[in-house]
């Protein structure tokens, strides 16, 4: 019988909780034929001030033997910035080869937005995960003197670019829509922006039913809030869809519901699934949090692996779920119950 | 009797008429003892067509010898993404340390925001305007084949950030809520994102009246939609202001009431003022433009000039103006000359 190896980083804050619920649903959702083989890894704020870990080769290692990781949050504010974030968090997605990071991003029936008349929003965001200014290049030079200097290099090539733009009109090709938009600032990021761009319209020609379209970062901010229904699959860089997708989860629904997935599509390393919100530690351990994130990240992680049809079901219990809410309060255990419930019904 | 130089650049597409309004208006608004002696330049795509030209040397020395410029918009489909924005409009800022690139976002009333609930909005952004991803390093390598490498480097100073980080402070002191947010990066960005913080941290003991906070920019954009009311003052990156700006504009109005100086306030170079809008090539000619957002940046160009008492008058005007607005179709110059009239009146 089959059997599904998963890695479970829970991490800080709320991701304990919320990965709880995420587990739960996912085993209610797989054949029972299926067997699902967890294995938890304690990584995150408090190993790394026992030991001053953040992820050692072994784990690295052992994290690569597995079909799928899920991950709840990453961060703590007694950590200082970026340590975590670079040793563990996009360790992992380096380290793995996750250069699609995939953020859908749907405005539910009966969810709140911040967005007047509730436009439809229903969009997916194909974000590069492996290059651009994330790549930890860069320096700082007489640090902390009055003559310093700190650089970031975004670093892009067209070996990553390709590939990315590639898997994205492969989504855009596959949706009804089929609209692809490029996002970039090529006419200040001119080395970087036009090679994007050039790559995005050479392979657009093996897409001629994909219609396409081009906008700057900031240009796109305005459509977010103003004409979100106009997006269907949008490609961009690192650090421009890292700012567009947490726009994208606020006029969605709030950063409660967005789902992410950072993919290997070679199948070469496990890819990962975890909410975009981060750890929240001050509703950690109230109940408080929100695990639908993380209950749609599950959805992803079962397409990813080949369950569509069980996929599909987690999503329609969400929807059920949400389309049901009335102010009534319920735990974050209540919630990952529920929809439980809902996909084993 | 005392008298301002004004340098003028109408630019491309609709840059031409919003400016002739705002002229209108400036004149409108300044004592009568007051001569205004304009100089208008010929640069944009027109010229860029026609003699290969964004902005010469003996141009620009020309430029200097004024008080201030007022520049429309610049930019056309027809010239290549980043000629003329990096050849004419950047080079301007960067030649003229425009080192405050000065934002205000303000909701009027009886004016269109996307946002549910109309939140109060008041705050203004200091976005650094001489440094960061915005100075032309970089580079690309094998252009064009599978083997490019394109880079982009982001270079900052602790002379160019703890300048405006000053600035910031200053502006958030003499405000009455006298608070101020940094937006960066500082978990992915470690580099440049530490030397902010820590020029922030340290410049912020001189201004104990100022309540301080930070976000990262993903964090940011998602409060400009949820909770806008929460910011007074931002200072952010030349990236991440040019993005938040044009979020923050599309949630106050739109664009067209966005306004901006690119200011260099120790005088040694003239500060530019302009409209965060482009140039909209498809309604130039066609009267639809709204020149609000020009009229407000010659409200900033007034203030720093040290005509306050004027640019409060613009200021009100427009307000007066969005709040008798109906569903009537007004001319760009309609709306303009009733600017002017509410001022002289
Ligand atoms: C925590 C941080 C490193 C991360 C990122 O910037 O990618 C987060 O914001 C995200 O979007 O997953
Ligand atoms: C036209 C472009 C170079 C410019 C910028 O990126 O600064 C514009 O978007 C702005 O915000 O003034």
């Amino acid at each position: 019988s089959r059997s599904i190896r998963l890695a479970v980083i829970p991490g800080d804050g709320i991701g304990q909780e919320v990965v709880a619920q995420g587990l739960k649903v996912l085993t209610a959702a797989l054949p029972q034929d299926i067997k699902l083989e967890t294995k938890e890894y304690d990584l995150g704020a408090k190993r790394w001030h026992a030991t001053g870990d953040t992820l050692p080769d072994e784990e690295l290692a052992s994290l690569k033997n597995h079909d799928a990781i899920l991950l709840g949050a990453i961060g703590d504010p007694s950590v200082p910035s970026g340590v975590l974030e670079r040793g563990l968090l996009l360790k992992l997605r380096f380290a793995f080869d996750h250069y699609v990071n995939l953020r859908p991003s749907k405005l539910f029936p009966n969810t709140s937005t911040p967005l007047a008349g509730r436009p439809d929003i229903d969009f997916v965001v194909v974000r590069e995960g492996t290059e651009g200014p994330y790549t930890g290049n860069g320096g700082s030079l007489r640090t902390g003197t009055p003559a310093e200097v700190a650089t970031e290099v975004s670093v892009n090539t067209a070996y990553g670019v390709e590939r990315v733009v590639r898997d994205a009109y492969e989504r855009a090709s596959s949706r009804p829509r089929k609209k692809l938009t490029l996002v970039h600032k090529n006419n200040v990021l001119v080395y970087a922006g036009h090679m994007w761009k050039n790559i995005f319209d050479r392979v657009g020609q093996e897409y001629p039913e994909v219609t396409t379209d081009y906008l700057h970062v900031d240009a796109a901010t305005i459509f977010f809030v103003t004409q979100p229904e106009r997006f269907d699959v949008i490609v961009t860089d690192n650090l421009f869809g890292d700012i567009l997708t947490d726009l994208a989860a606020a006029v969605t629904g709030g950063i409660g519901l967005a789902a992410s997935g950072n993919i290997n599509p070679t199948g070469e390393f496990p890819s990962m699934f975890e909410p975009v919100h981060g750890s929240a530690p001050d509703i950690a351990g109230t109940g408080k949090a929100d695990p639908t994130a993380t209950v749609l990240s599950v959805a992803l992680l079962l397409r990813h692996l080949g369950y569509d049809a069980e996929a599909a079901r987690v999503e329609e219990a969400v929807a059920a779920d949400l389309e049901a809410r009335d102010d009534a309060y319920r735990s974050t255990d209540e919630i990952g119950d529920a929809l439980a419930a809902r996909v084993a019904g």
